[in-house]
């Protein structure tokens, strides 16, 4: 089975939303998906970049004839953005890294993840960082045999989150 | 006492060092700041902008005559970026906030953290993320104060991460 890593593109973010709603609908959290199309075209391709993304093609058959022609179909992506610490600069944060069911096994997430590494290593960064719910064991046993260290339970981090009504309430109070 | 938050400028990074070694040293780890002016002028004022931040100036009476006459010296600041969720969009992150010892109870810090959160409003983020270690309690409860939730505990997100050696390893073997 071929399939290739690449750099993702603008008119990838359909694509790209189809398997982030796959993966949050793993996660039971399909109602908590507010993203789409259009902004995730303007965060990561606009002037402004929130996000980098590469994705994987695969080439599958297409859908729509009897024929034996395949097609290449986006089966898989990586979202990261650049973090920074006061002690050691550039970071990276893995977002997301998600291969679609049928293609895993393959060794599409160990490449994706190479890439981005690469990028990162590139760029100086000191450190990539990501964030794994606990019932989710089996990614974090994935992460941490990759060399992977859970800071949560070695030095005590605790994550802490303001949502956006609150922010906005705290600006209106003080 | 006179205070005033502003956008820091290229030539507070000096000043943002020595503030942030003061910080890590009431948390206990001086040895890991690796940070210099050079490298957190480059990441923050360089074309790719790594980070944001703000700074307070206060008035202090010059150190080197006895005289009545002040100046403004940098007694606190406010280090963030942009995060992104493939839920939600923009996020930031508040990695540092810092007052020096002898300015604290005077609202500094709360002036610092509602410019951040004014700037983030405007951009459209969903959220403000940040990360506190478990023994430093006081922190958490002025966070909790203010509206912030505890995602490790109440979801269990934990948070993993992968230093340079181990990434340049991965690239290597895989």
């Amino acid at each position: 089975m071929a399939f290739r890593v690449r750099e993702a593109r603008p008119q990838d973010c359909g694509d790209i939303v189809r398997l982030i709603k796959e993966l949050a609908s793993y996660e039971k959290s399909t109602d908590q998906v507010h993203m789409t199309e259009h902004v995730l075209k303007r965060d990561g391709f606009g002037d402004e970049k929130f996000y980098h993304c590469f994705v994987a093609d695969a080439e599958v058959p297409l859908e729509t004839d009897d024929s034996d022609d395949n097609h290449l179909k986006v089966i898989a992506y990586a979202l990261f953005f650049y973090a920074y610490s006061t002690w050691d600069g550039r970071m990276m944060y893995l977002e997301d890294i998600y291969v679609t069911p049928e293609f895993r096994g393959k060794g599409i997430g160990t490449a994706l993840i190479k890439r981005i590494l690469e990028v990162g290593l590139e760029k100086e960064c000191q450190r990539i960082h990501l964030a794994v719910l606990d019932w989710n064991t089996s990614a974090a046993e994935f992460y941490k045999s990759k060399g992977f260290q859970d800071i949560t339970e070695r030095d005590g981090w605790h994550a802490l989150q303001l949502n956006r009504e609150k922010m906005e309430d705290f600006v209106k109070n003080h």
